[in-house]
């Protein structure tokens, strides 16, 4: 018999009945409000604990209006205009939406404006150009023909959002939520008294669900209210000329609207991050993290838990960062859209515990007639269970609509099934750690540790044609048996390779912060890299990995990984690439085509030594090379599969030379994995799949098992 | 009844009757040698006229032996070592084969050779390295460790590449032909005395066949005699120490090694020019086209022809250099491998007469039991024919060995109708000009008119996964209604865009010579163009045109073309690519999906008045963008087809906004053509297809006349 608990369930009034009903099958202990639903004194009393959600800087629409000058900011770029002649129109709100932004001329625009000449580079003199705030154009004089223009305006935000997201998706017809700026003394001040007033008026409340803090990530949208650009990991609303003028205090120089608008990429996580740029969020990551604890330390006085959302607001609040150990947060709670979020979520340190909110969301776009609850649900449970395994959050919970799902009975007596197994794993690990393999892997990219599990993605858990062949390996890990570190260029250049880390991945487009660009040409990070593998280190490349063009070389570590890559220069070189060792060690279990996903043309063997094991047309998708003591493995794309993750789990072991070490707590059927706690001596296996599945399990003494295991399901064994 | 002639024939000893017959039925009036094959007195007797082949550099082995120290050179590099420990050793021949070269040590190493740190591309002091001559090996003192290490040395040439090409194909056991170099006075002496006494004993030589002048295109073996180098079109065999000191003298500044090695990439076509590298094509043309004319001067001086081999030894003799003219050649020959190379050799200017040698050669490769020589011949006549009717050459010929093709009657039959054909061309059209467009296509890229229907190729018609997608442009070009410059980006800077081009092309890989790499960031250049484009001009961009990473663009004239491609940056920026205008003018006749060959991923609408015509999942392939009165379109690769041959055509008027002018002597289904010669009074109706085809047939006062063809087939009628 399984204890209940462990479960957050979003409640709504008028479903008392119900709501008792659903409590007791999924074991909920606690209850928590949704935007557009409040909770009963009746629900209340039905969990030990209710959350209640809290928005810092969208809450107080009065306060809003009263102070306009106080609303938080953007730096757009206007789209580029081409000169046809002397003289330049730009209308900058061109494929802006004038419901969510406006310009702000409230702040001297000569000041905190820049006019570039998109051509060269250069910025226009202020004399050369100016504003009418009536057309909203910008006029620029003296122009060079045929050049290409653009304005890094300053703007207010008029509309938060998220809440624009919401209230577009769910044909809301509310007032407009205009974010605040607590930058501002008076907004501060404000932001800090009307805490105590809701913690006054939410006596209740035992845990505040904080939505987030203080910032939205960067969301932009077009002139047809559509996603124009958005940044999950942005500070794009961060800004103002307050922060500015604070940021050069404190770091000595001034910033630019380019450092901010960045040609118009905006400083996207998959650009290669400037000094300016990781300065702000240094700058930011401080300023908001110290707020926060202020905030928290509230909370905290009036007895009740914080929590965190993990997302919308959370602008600086990143857990991996160096502050956020500072806010003093009790709990963080995020969406679960796959194992790389659970994990982004379960992996944060400095909290009492963690939780994830399950899809699919209580929506009307999936419990409709013709909507498959029980088919996302199912589908975000085998990726996340899998994660979970590895790395456990706390608790779990829903979101969204209860009514909804009340109409669907198979999906209330699956999520039934699903929180029961939930609260099993955490009854049988007792909160131990699973078995992971004696080494580290480290995923090298240009973020490192700050953004852990945040590479390769633009949004939440969005499938994006040119991530999933890169995201695949993020989402294998998320449930493979090893510890995971984020490392940056930086960090090797500090620290050098740390003597846990038996393998380092590299994977990207060339020239993107996950390959690393430039870093590549780096003396100190490429010597120290090739000393390490040289030495018995792993290397795991990934699509362009190490490229940068210099010296004859795109892949800089060509000699470490023994491919190349062909980008027309050397054309006139013969190739001779020749596939060889089908049944080497890491394809073993590979007994249909891989799937390399987008896959990387024109890759050639850069040296006899190296070993080809795999071919598409006449460009190496799979090769494997010796380097001193160390090894490599170089992979085309690996986008989430069963089949690919054994086969990163295979090149993992491989590269680290541990291959004798790969059968403990190990399956013979890629659809199962296998999770032990050898601290409390129990294992578990599980079938990712949607059929019957047969196995072996090798525990870590060489003894197997056989197991059959129905669709999805799972078997808890003793040690 | 068609005159007979304009054919030349491989002859060889011993078959002279059945000669006689061959001359006869293939109206052959001209017999030539080949390597390996004489002519008798009796078989020149049946010409008119006799060619002699002549080596002016490989000719004369006792001269190579005897003077070792003028022997031709090459700069190598090592392949390159990554140091391990304080001290590297290099073994400079690894990867060459020693049959064909061996280091040069008779010039002091210590000012010809370079030794290069390739992860800094510092040049390692002179002091710092050693080289033990016995074991081929250059030792470097006080490396960095993991850094990699080359050596450029100067080698001397054992074995002239084309004749060690021919030794190891045909397997020959003869003595290793030396190639010996002009610029060294005693051997350009010899080589002018050499040539009188040759001619002194060939009188009954009509025609000198020169293999070609003086230095092969680059082509290194590797340890297996395999190509490991080649490029048709190199200059790796002009350098000598002489020659870089004459270098010196006439342009004022010294090059280094490294500025022939280029990282290893030697210069490859495909890399965007130095100058130091375009100074020493100059310098070389120079030299070449000087001794080549005094050579020519001679051959003149006994009444002979002089006919150049567009191959083989002709670096510097490029056919459209600014010094060729000067040479004073009657005629050129070349092998015809297909359209783009029939153009290549039938528009070279400056000469009497060119002359075509066709598919295939009549050696035991095809030639076989099991080989298809008819097959051969009909796909090389075809792509020929529609260059041929565009701009011919005068005469054509075969190569090899008679004896071979006598065997297989059926090809005897086949050619017996192409000659006739050929000359059918000829007494048609009466060499008047094939009708054109009324306005020319330039195709843009680093090289211009110099290396004319040369760009996209690493060697002699030669398919390369990296080029087909973009050659079949200038394929589909070589038999189209257009007459066809080449311009250079220093072209356009210079002398702006000339008023008789419609249309210009950019087609290549980003940062290759075809695209352009920096040339984009150049604002003359840039602005040249969009002004042309917005004033009316036509631009068409294929697969990375116009690429450069820069200001927030990777496709610079994004504003021209309508479309950008995703090089990871603007990822977070939500593209809203739309399929739109299926029935576009230059779609008309796609009836099946079109074929883009390699394609190109990422590439998006980039404003939204660009109109996408079609799409490769969310990638868009072709789409078509207004820029002031101007237009562009932009196709993701067009390898050669009739489909896309149609496609191009269709661009083509589109772009130049002369749709009204596209059915002149238009055909209605794709697989025929039709040629008009207006002086004349007569047009030629050609089946490119093997199977029967029927057309209508637009002629260009509006008036429209049905044809069939049988497979392969020709009709002429009068206008």
């Amino acid at each position: 018999m399984i204890d209940k608990g462990r479960v957050t369930l979003p409640a709504e009034e008028g479903l008392e009945t119900k709501i008792a009903n659903i409590i007791d099958r999924w074991g909920a202990d606690a209850v928590r409000d949704s935007d557009g639903t409040k909770l009963t004194p009746e629900v209340k009393h039905m969990a030990s604990k209710v959350y209640s959600k809290y928005f810092f800087t969208r809450g107080d629409q009065e306060w809003a209006k009263a102070n306009p000058d106080e609303r938080q900011h953007f730096y757009l770029m206007s789209e580029p205009i081409t000169a046809h002649s002397e003289k330049v129109l730009i209308p900058i709100m061109k494929g802006y939406f004038d419901e969510q932004v406006i310009p702000d001329t409230d702040h001297d625009i000569k000041k905190w404006w820049e006019v570039i000449d998109r051509t060269t580079g250069e910025v226009i003199p202020t004399e050369h150009w100016t504003y009418n705030e009536e057309t909203k154009e910008v006029a620029i004089y003296r122009v060079k023909k045929w050049h290409i223009y653009t304005v890094n305006f300053l703007a207010y935000q008029l509309w938060d959002p998220v809440h624009l997201y919401n209230h577009v998706t769910n044909q809301w017809d509310s007032e407009h939520h205009i974010p605040y700026d607590p930058r501002y003394p008076k907004t501060r001040k404000h932001i800090l008294d009307n805490l105590k007033t809701w913690l006054d008026d939410h006596e209740d409340t035992d845990v505040v669900r904080i939505t987030t803090f203080f910032y939205n990530f960067t969301l932009v949208f077009n002139d047809a209210a559509e996603q124009k650009y958005v940044d999950w990991f942005g500070y794009g609303a961060t800004v103002s000329p307050l922060a500015l003028q604070a940021f050069e205090k404190e770091k000595g120089y001034k910033l630019r609207p380019e450092d901010f608008v960045d040609e118009g990429y905006y400083n996207s996580p998959f650009r290669t991050p400037s000094k300016q740029f990781l300065d702000w969020i240094d700058f930011q990551q401080r300023f908001i993290s110290e707020l926060a604890k202020e905030c928290v330390d509230i909370i905290h006085d009036y007895g009740k838990e914080a929590m965190m959302f993990l997302g919308d607001h959370w602008a600086g609040t990143e857990p991996y960062g160096k502050y956020f150990k500072d806010i003093g947060l009790d709990a963080v709670v995020g969406s679960v859209g796959d194992g790389v979020t659970l994990r982004m979520i379960s992996d944060i340190p400095h909290v009492t515990y963690t939780e994830g909110r399950f899809l699919p969301y209580f929506f009307p776009d999936t419990f409709k007639e013709g909507g498959d609850p029980v088919g996302e649900a199912n589908q975000n449970w085998l990726q996340a269970r899998r994660a979970i395994l590895q790395s456990p959050i706390q608790r779990m919970g829903y979101g969204g609509y209860l009514s909804l799902a009340l109409k669907f009975p198979d999906f209330v007596d699956r999520v039934e099934e699903i929180t029961d197994e939930f609260r099993e794993i955490h009854s049988n690990s007792k909160g131990t750690n699973a078995y992971k393999a004696p080494f580290k892997v480290a995923i090298l990219n240009s973020w490192g540790g700050i953004r852990k599990w945040m590479s390769h993605h633009v949004h939440h858990a969005i499938w994006y044609k040119q991530c999933y062949s890169y995201y695949g390996i993020l989402e294998s890990l998320s449930g493979m048996p090893f510890d995971v570190d984020f490392i940056s260029f930086d960090d090797i250049k500090k620290h050098g390779i740390p003597d846990e880390i038996g393998v380092i991945i590299n994977a990207g487009d060339a020239n993107t912060a996950w390959s690393g660009g430039k870093a590549w040409v780096d003396e100190e990070v490429v010597s120290t890299i090739k000393e390490w593998v040289y030495n018995g280190g792993g290397f795991i490349g990934v699509g362009e990995p190490t490229a940068y063009q210099s010296q004859g070389r795109f892949f800089q570590l060509s000699d470490v990984l023994g491919v190349q890559k062909e980008t027309g220069y050397s054309l006139n070189t013969n190739k001779y690439n020749t596939l060889y060792d089908k049944n080497h060690f890491i394809l073993e279990e590979q007994h249909t085509p891989i799937n390399f996903g987008e896959g990387m043309k024109n890759v050639y063997q850069a040296n006899s030594e190296a070993v080809v094991l795999d071919m598409d047309d006449s460009d190496v998708t799979l090769a494997v090379n010796q380097f001193g003591s160390g090894r490599s493995v170089y992979i085309a794309g690996l986008p989430f599969s069963p089949e690919n993750t054994r086969l990163l789990l295979r090149s993992m072991y491989w590269v680290a030379s541990q291959e004798n070490l790969l059968k403990k707590w190990y399956t013979s059927n890629v659809q199962i994995e296998c999770v032990a706690f050898p601290e409390v001596g129990s294992f578990v296996v599980i079938n990712n799949s949607y059929d019957t599945q047969q196995t072996t399990v090798w525990k870590d003494n060489g003894s197997k098992v056989d197991v059959t295991l129905e669709p999805m399901g799972y078997k808890w064994f003793e040690i």
